[in-house]
């Protein structure tokens, strides 16, 4: 083999890389991998939300092979903050390898949660941090947690020293003037680090095209007081389990006017118990009534805490909304709606609405100010930008409209151009001093998991699935006769197609057609009757368009008998 | 038989009566049936689109059933305007019964328009009336139709005199003061209806929770100007065909600004060309260039009007932001999405925004003022009542939310609680002088469209593409001899489930449970083989959901061999 045409690729990749494995050109599944030399840090390990394109999958998680083949080189992982989108795909990660993980003290108790249930828990290295604490990981990394505002308590920026330079990430951020729990933002910190020099700034742009500035989460305190204490009937709130400003908030308002709070959904239970626990949130247990002893107190003395935001199938909600739950809507329920669709529920939570205004409640949602964003808004972006000043920038957290706008705004901004990088998925986003670039594709994409099968979904399969849907199938059985070759019998079956009692005629042509096309097998098809097959399903096709305009999957067996 | 018991059924709805078939406690397939003793007037006939129960469903129509049976009592159709959700059904109707159908100058047209399309043209009895026209329709019924302003021209209101008052039909309606083509809505002829006394006032109240006014759609030309002044690239608007007042103002500033027109969409073509025939748009021919021919032009001198608002596959936005459209969308194009989406389409139009942008296309949408409603708001909702003045009220074109939050309106503006009427379809509401009451069901509900077929799926099929469509579908073919009556062979098809090749220990497993568990076939259970294909599918069940978490559909068939 000539040697001297191999590449040097060990020289390539050294010094400082970032390689996204999700959150870039997309919203969800946050995970970044930081590179220096042979060492690894990574970023959040988020899943997401199945897209219109994935129906059953359950939920969506990055594909870790990246990191599975280097994972001796990996130092650790580092937490943001407790969601979904930046923990949720941790168990799957870490039940294939083992790595240190650190985090502030809720945003790992949210995550003992879920390595609980994957009985992960046992097993992992959980290191807890303190807000602006330094962390020495690996050779190479010294990271400092940095408090930043968002919708969940105990969220950070990240101020990670490498030996090419700090790389700041926002974290999921907004500046929160008046945070419910007073930990403000360390503006200080990020500005310190700014006239040090930042080499890179990795930002959250969810917002980006929102003029302004984000709402303080105290306003959404004051909705509620304003609006619960004209309401006469029991009361029903529904956010994010982890959202505990929110939840607080809603407790506080309860408290004030003597209200018993009842804990609706698993989740909700188990976040707010573990919060407790933790001194997350400071409520005597006297304010808690159980969903079993609702009867024994007036409509009036009673908010309810649900979960169900996004109307999630099970979710108390949504249960609720169905009818199908132990409590029930009823004429005099007010329902709050403290969150905004996530996009592609928008029609779910819509039909919630009227099947709980059509049970006889009345359904408050953002449009009365029962809702904030977590996220920075436009003007929120150009001042951490400004308190920054990177020399390189690049936008996470959003999908390509997001991204392309933050570079508009960069421009705008007076920003090089060439400083600007829209990462993707499984590019090598290499840094130096002078130089951001991108110089490699890493495996990387999308492992999609239904149950408990965990990546072997793949298009083809979502494909078939999608094609069910839409016309559903027709089974074509073809029993060919061992001895003569000769076709002897063909049976139909169609699910999710039609009624054949109503089309009789289509179901007589389909039988004759497929008997009179198919009486002749050539000797060379024998064996697996691959032109048997085609030919009964081209024929099916065609007639079913013909008569129809339907297009149905068809499948087709042939069995020798 | 005891004729004495007999219920005196003729009595009971002589007088006036309304039949909502559609359009009431939905937005959509708005339909209703005015009913004065034995003589029916019918108000629209429209279609919607299906909802996210119904995969694979084309488009929704009402069930046709009560006008079919009463056929011979139908006077006529009277049409508000010329929109998929008043005319779109009446293709489906009248292909079965010919009945005249009254309507202005273009809603006649766009109906001709979809008629052709059906070759029902040649039979159909269209009768054009005038604005503020007075027409006696039958016996009882005397119909003016009351220019009213909306998303589309001649928009009409209706006031329909009966023998036993005056009905006042909003249709869809927003108070313009400054409408683009100066018709305004004839607000002297509901205040004189008003004055002279209004039995029943059925009222349009899609945006009765937006408060305040609906602003102008000249607002919309206002924004063009604004925006297309800078744009110095291509630009490209998508609007509803229909929504001729929209394309006028778009025509208006490419004029100015010296941009040709180009057409893009089969129905954008239609609609432009029949309104340009009728006199609706005042445009010359040497605006518009052929798509053939673009570029023979500058980028700069180029304006689109492109189908495809809700990203409907095959419109020519869809096309473009797939990059499968004869127009390739590039660096320097720009967006206009001059509408809103129906709720349910917002994945889809996002995903659209995301690959147009990632095609290099900046993209504009309501945010920028590029669209204003065509729904009155709720203070026109008051202002037309307070003209109107009714005995009674209806509201139509609301979900149950709008229409609880309509019925608190009238709550606070002092009509008296009995005499607002939420109505379903397929009640029959009588109304007398005194009182509205609803006196009895009749046949109605939902006709789905599925290609050329019409009525043939129902809930059984639907609920099949869902499960189909999460979970996939399992074909188990279990061959039984015929002297034996032994289970022989067993074999599996598996689509949109999983692959066996990558599961290889479950697909041993279930042709072992199979062929053991199967062996044995009682006596009573030959010929149909039930319990066989009870017990297969049982099995098959709890092994998919033990090993996978997932629950395909199992379809099982036993042949004797």
């Amino acid at each position: 083999m000539p040697t001297h045409k191999k590449k040097p690729s060990i020289i390539k990749n050294k010094g400082l890389s970032l390689i996204p494995l999700g959150g870039f050109h997309e919203i969800g599944k946050n995970m970044l991998v930081v590179e220096y030399d042979d060492e690894i840090l990574i970023i959040d390990g988020g899943m997401s939300f199945p897209s219109i394109d994935m129906p059953g999958v359950d939920v969506v998680i990055p594909k870790f092979d990246y990191i599975l083949e280097n994972r001796h080189r990996v130092s650790g992982i580092v937490l943001t903050h407790g969601h979904e989108d930046h923990i949720g795909a941790l168990p799957y990660l870490l039940r294939q390898a083992q790595f240190p993980v650190y985090g502030t003290k809720l945003s790992l108790a949210f995550l003992e949660i879920k390595l609980r249930e994957h009985s992960l828990l046992m097993d992992s290295k959980l290191f807890e941090v303190e807000d602006d604490g330094v962390y020495k990981i690996g050779d190479h990394f010294e990271v400092c947690f940095v408090p930043v505002c968002h919708s969940i308590p105990d969220a950070c920026g990240l101020a990670i020293r490498t030996p090419e330079g700090v790389i700041i990430h926002s974290g999921d951020f907004k500046f929160d003037q008046t945070p419910v729990d007073n930990r403000k933002m360390n503006l200080g910190a990020f500005a310190r680090y700014g006239d040090e020099g930042v080499l890179a700034f990795i930002t959250d742009v969810t917002n980006v095209m929102n003029p302004g500035y984000t709402g303080s989460e105290r306003r959404v305190g004051v909705a509620f007081k304003e609006l619960f204490k004209d309401l006469t009937g029991r009361i029903f709130v529904t956010t994010f389990a982890s959202h505990l400003h929110r939840i607080e908030q809603a407790i506080d308002v309860a408290v004030e006017l003597d209200r018993k709070v009842v804990m609706l959904g698993r989740r909700m239970v188990d976040y707010i118990n573990v919060s407790r626990n933790l001194g997350y949130l400071d409520v005597s247990d006297d304010i808690f009534v159980n969903e079993e002893n609702i009867n024994d107190y007036e409509d009036s003395d009673l908010l309810f805490l649900a979960t169900g935001t996004q109307g999630e199938p099970g979710s108390a909600l949504r249960l609720m909304a169905e009818n199908s739950h132990q409590v029930q809507i009823r004429e005099g329920d007010s329902v709050v709606l403290s969150a905004s669709p996530i996009p592609g529920n928008e029609a779910h939570i819509l039909r919630i609405i009227n099947q709980l205004t059509a049970l006889g409640a009345d359904v408050y949602g953002p449009s009365h100010g029962v809702h904030v964003s977590g996220h920075a808004s436009r003007e929120e972006i150009k001042l951490l930008y400004n308190l920054v000043k990177p020399k390189f920038v690049l936008p996470f957290h959003g999908e390509i409209r997001h991204m392309r706008d933050f570079a508009n705004l960069m421009k705008k901004m007076g920003h090089p151009k060439d400083n600007v990088v829209l990462g993707k998925i499984g590019q090598r986003i290499h840094i130096t001093e002078n130089k951001i670039k991108i110089v490699e594709k890493i495996t990387s994409g999308v492992t999609m998991v239904d149950g408990l099968g965990v990546g072997d979904l793949d298009g083809a399969i979502l494909n078939e699935r999608k094609a069910l849907a839409s016309s559903g199938i027709l089974v074509v059985t073809v029993f060919v006769s061992e001895k003569t070759k000769k076709v002897e019998r063909v049976e139909l079956e169609a699910r999710g197609v039609l009624y054949f009692s109503q089309h009789k005629e289509l179901l007589e042509k389909s039988e004759i057609i497929l008997r009179d096309s198919l009486r002749a097998v050539k000797e060379s098809d024998y064996i697996e009757y691959p032109k048997l097959k085609e030919k009964a399903e081209d024929k099916m096709r065609k007639l079913f368009w013909k008569y129809l305009r339907r297009d149905p999957y068809i499948l087709t067996n042939v069995y020798e008998i």
